[in-house]
């Protein structure tokens, strides 16, 4: 039996524990959060130890950024954890019920989907808010975070598992797994006697990774390359305003926009409004051959440009002759994320919303309000861009399964 | 590119049409019902051509019985589709919706999941109830059946597809896979770019070689070891009586049960009552040392009786000192399809249903209740047996996956 079976093995008998617990719960993500702020000249110390190594490896700066713990960000871990005690439990909540006419009672009740694996990369602020969110459902959870926040995940993972224990829970609820090569990943994604699914937090090379080689289930995250179209009727000061907000508030986070396709009949006007708005955080244009002929500051785009999420104050314009060009374009390159259409035209809103298949679709709103505290979901533990399970933020109720109850008095078939 | 390939790709633009199908869906579907009556004689001599050739195989009676079709079985086909064009269409349906304290308008919408890979094996009446199914809830089908039943598919698709587009929609909303190979079904595992997900219907060997194998998500259904619980409060007669319907009434399908548990306090007393009524179907009991002890016409039971589906007149019996080593067996053998407690003892009612981690958890009730149309979801394509996405009976709703609408006037974050 490998390593990762024991803990898978250790998370089965936890599991099973933990699916019941009902106060303990609140009891241990409070204790947590006490902890973290307790122990915050550990944590600290251990992330000092990372950042040496990263350093010594030359890890660029934006990589350093994510890595670093501070006080403010332990404190944040902390209040995140505070924040998930404060919601509600989504076990045994009855979905769906009634009486059939046999006088069977029938209930759907949610249930913990069971253990749950994470593979993440750098940011050790996701072990505490991933395994809170997990824990608040009833779900074990197994981490296996990025070699470079070894020390720091080890740390915060020993905190989180004390904590749960001195509420009554098993500390197994939380492991982390030790060996933080290619190897665990790949181990990771065919325990499928163990881990009900596994659930990558990164960037788009990791999530490809597991989606393609996991025979655990995946659920996908993330991948956000998202469009605004600029309709024929649109009003252009609104249009500039969510696409500068869609663009520029937060311009690394998955909600982002990465390409706007403007309506040929209103470019001559919107594109020298949406340009003059953008350049206040210098957004770079990558625009199609009539873009550059309306806006001279654009660089010519090419196919890549489609595709790319920049993550970046970088913007790909394009356009379109109609709706139906926009509604193809968003077709063939969205990951199925989050669009928007901005316009006055009713039909136009009802065609947009009705056709373009993705988690989220708008009409006059910034795509940045994909997010589960946005939705009124609390927190999340990633934007689901697949069809299955769920699709769109994914917060407690999420990370649930049901099971049908029945009563009867002798009912037979 | 592939066959298999070519097919996707027609199954994509198919896709995008049908998901905004309204009425033409159920014209469609009448218009298969009546297809397949008026065709009945085309049918029947595709079908002679497979028994002839199974029967030159040398093909066991079990298995010509389900790959047979006479005038009855196709009626029934035909009513299948019928009633399922009578059921609401999911697709459209808001499942929630609000408004958040900015002023968005928020819904939570069904639409179709895309295009649906089904593999299964002899029985040709899966060709029209799977695909009436994923046309209704606006899905595209791929079918691969199994070599045996070539013929008969390859002739109830041809009706289909004729009839599909005679109501307008694509003949592609339903493909028949043409190579019937190992290697077709293999590559349909792989088919991640076009297939939204893969159900394998049939067997319990198909089921585990999709699991294992698949990188598109899978949903498995269909693997029922189920149990019955007979605690040391149950009235013995409604004991047997359950027994008897969940054992007997049909015993090759998956909600039948598999196993019994039956407290030692009241062995001595069920025990004979229970085995004298499953004497009138010569159901074959194994049992373990008590239970021998008691019965003297059961045969000892092996580690392989508690995880064996017999799907047939047979039975393991196992007696056990409390309520926790029944959960306990039922934890490790137990396939998560439907399990029941006997009781009429109020606390141990409660931690049965809430202890036992399966699709359907019963109390005084026949598992065999587990069914689509019993639990008034209307036709089914399977009970799910896992947690992601559907558990337990999967109807229209559950071929189904949401997105979000949200209508804004300029709002951004």
């Amino acid at each position: 039996m490998t390593a990762l079976e024991q803990m898978g093995q250790q998370a089965k008998i936890a599991a099973r524990k933990l699916a019941f617990a009902e106060h303990e719960k609140n009891q241990a993500l409070l204790a947590i959060a006490q902890a973290l702020r307790e122990q915050e000249a550990n944590i600290l110390a251990a992330n000092e130890q990372d950042l040496q190594e990263a350093k010594n490896n030359g890890m660029n700066k934006a990589m350093l950024d994510r890595l670093t713990l501070n006080h403010d960000r332990i404190e944040g871990m902390a209040k995140g954890v505070e924040q998930i005690a404060g919601q509600k439990d989504p076990i045994g909540t009855i979905v769906e019920g009634g009486r059939l006419e046999n006088g069977l009672r029938i209930q759907q009740v949610r249930v913990p989907l069971g253990v749950i694996g994470i593979i993440y990369e750098a940011r050790p602020n996701v072990t505490a808010d991933a395994a809170a969110l997990c824990l608040k459902a009833g779900n074990v959870v197994i981490l296996r975070g990025g070699k470079e926040a070894f020390h720091s995940n080890q740390c915060i993972t020993n905190v989180m598992r004390y904590a749960i224990a001195s509420a009554g829970l098993p500390a197994d609820c939380v492991q982390l797994v030790q060996d933080t090569s290619r190897e665990s990943a790949k181990e990771m994604m065919g325990l499928t006697g163990y881990l009900d699914v596994l659930i990558p937090r990164g960037g788009a090379g990791l999530i490809r990774s597991v989606v393609e080689n996991s025979r655990v289930p995946v659920i996908q995250t993330g991948a956000g390359n998202c469009h605004v179209y600029v309709d024929q009727f649109a009003k252009v000061d609104m249009a500039a305003d969510i696409i500068f907000n869609a663009k520029t508030s937060r311009p690394s986070v998955c909600n982002t926009i990465e390409t706007i396709l403007v309506h040929e009949a209103i470019a001559d006007q919107a594109l020298p409004v949406i340009a003059e708005k953008l350049k206040e955080k210098n957004v770079v244009l990558h625009g199609c051959e009539r873009t550059c002929a309306i806006l001279p500051e654009a660089v010519l785009a090419t196919e890549a440009d489609w595709e790319t999420e920049y993550l970046d104050y970088q913007l790909a314009v394009r356009v379109v002759d109609s709706i139906g060009e926009a509604m193809d374009h968003i077709a063939q390159y969205s990951t199925g994320h989050s669009e928007c259409i901005v316009t006055e035209n009713y039909q136009n809103a009802m065609l947009f919303t009705a056709q373009v298949d993705s988690a989220a679709v708008y009409v006059n709103a910034s795509t940045r309000f994909t997010d589960g505290g946005e939705f009124g979901m609390g927190a999340e533990i990633g934007i689901s861009t697949q069809k299955l399970h769920a699709r769109g933020p994914m917060g407690v109720d999420q990370l649930t399964s049901t099971k049908f109850i029945i009563q009867g008095n002798g009912q037979i078939r």
